[in-house]
């Protein structure tokens, strides 16, 4: 049976596509975490502890396990100091130490895990993997991008199958919470007011779950090159901060004042991951965000992050 | 006095580069080697050696120097292999380790190497740092251009001035000697006929003194960003091989046989470096290839390498 590692399996994604691959059979699972994990494992994986920032064991994790497929997630990500973290450029080298093992072990099929912020965001929408130009902003954004060039050069010389992932906004159960979602709920459900700023920008939101099955479905396929896994919708902040409020009988809560805000919208251009890997998502984004919403009450109030 | 700091100092351009700035007052010059020089090493600056591969030893390096200044041309360069060498990976690390270490200890102003083969060589000439896509071929020019992004990235976020010369066909004394003039040369003056193809592919040919004098140019400028160092003239193949012959008297040893060959052009925009950095050779390039056959005859024929 053909052998599938996930690497950074234990983060907010890594839990989602464990949960969508355990759901297929003709796959001998494996997955990595290292420290303290910020989700529930899995029993139906088979768990290895190792450091991916250290080059000798990610060696010798790959010349053990020698794995046919691989799903690559592990990055830097703590939502206070990601963006601008030179650690950015150890996990960029733990990504090419990762392909590099990988493809020295015979393996024929593997998905790195890239983000809309190597983007240029001024242009037109929604962006697309091969139209829209790529011009990161933030250092975080920057080392995906390197990442990128380095793993397409790497795997189109070796003449081996790849993807790159494009993650846009991922919300849903273990988010951090620090970030929009979990923090409006968590508040309103602690009964604290709420005032935004215009809040006009818009994102591309798409529930955790489901990003797990949209990136299960392309490693799973032989779609090559970037694909963006996102839900091609345009939802403002502010109507995603109302239905949040709305969902939990707190409308009195939220208050948006006048002055100006960011107007700037991030969209995926969906069509690779809908006509090429043959997904798209079963639930709207309506029934994940009640779901959401339930979840962070159904977790409690007391501030775990 | 400010310190001035060149890593991978020991090599093709880093000698030419050595010269140009000895002859400048003003900068104390310190200068890294590793292994055997592939060139003498000058009297005129301190050398220091230091495996930069080895993050540790870059760190220590920089705590001991505190440069202000950076020129950093370490790269891999063995002519066999360079192009699809997965050393290519650790190569861009340490350059981000370099980086990390000189904005740490206090770094001012730094100069990175990149490469010509960053550009899609496919559409319009000549080459621009801002118009022409980036989109390389090989892994060295998908590793050069990764380097290009995480160091871009962190240099604005950390507000330090950098510049990312981008060589094309630097030439002359020390050349690895399986490259194309070299190899012509030393043919030639050793009395073997050598047939080509048409040879009607153009470069972008620059003696390495001004490879190293322009570089230094831009290094001692405030110019920002990606700044091509090449001569801007697109030379063919076929004439810079006839040139050899006629000077070296062997037009008799050189045929081209009527098959068809690859006609693509790869010729930089030197506006930037030109205007912006205000440097541009002070001989022709008939005048720098005499010099250059010359010194390849000085050298005498023994297969040095």
């Amino acid at each position: 049976m053909p052998r599938l590692l996930i690497t950074g399996a234990s983060g907010f994604i890594g839990r989602a596509l464990v949960d969508a691959l355990a759901t297929r059979s003709g796959y001998e699972l494996h997955a990595v975490t290292w420290g303290t994990p910020k989700v529930p494992l899995s029993e139906q994986v088979t768990w290895h502890e190792c450091s991916l920032l250290e080059h000798k064991s990610v060696d010798a994790l790959f010349a053990k396990l020698k794995p046919d497929s691989l799903i690559q997630l592990a990055w830097c990500a703590d939502h206070a100091t990601y963006w601008k973290d030179p650690a950015n450029f150890d996990w960029l080298y733990a990504n090419l130490n990762i392909a590099r093992a990988f493809i020295r072990q015979g393996g024929r099929r593997a998905v790195f895990a890239g983000t809309s912020a190597e983007y240029d965001w001024s242009g037109q929408l929604p962006l697309n993997e091969f139209e829209t130009p790529l011009k990161p902003q933030m250092l975080y954004g920057s080392c995906k991008l390197a990442a990128y060039w380095a793993i397409k050069g790497y795997f189109e010389q070796e003449g081996v199958s790849w993807a790159w992932a494009r993650f846009f906004n991922p919300f849903g159960p273990y988010e951090d919470r620090r970030r929009l979602i979990p923090k409006v709920c968590l508040r309103l459900l602690a009964g604290e007011k709420q005032d935004f700023d215009a809040a006009l920008s818009q994102r591309d939101f798409l529930h955790v779950d489901d990003v797990g099955s949209g990136l299960a479905a392309l490693a799973l396929s032989e779609v090559q090159g970037p694909v963006n896994v996102g839900s091609g919708i345009p939802l403002r902040i502010r109507n995603v901060v109302s239905a949040i409020a709305k969902h939990l009988g707190k409308e009195d809560l939220v208050s948006f004042s006048a002055k100006n805000s960011d107007e700037g919208a991030v969209v995926a251009d969906v069509a690779r991951l809908r006509d090429e890997a043959g997904w798209s998502p079963s639930l709207t984004f309506e029934q994940r965000l009640a779901q959401t919403c339930d979840w962070w009450q159904s977790q409690g109030l007391e501030n775990k992050r």
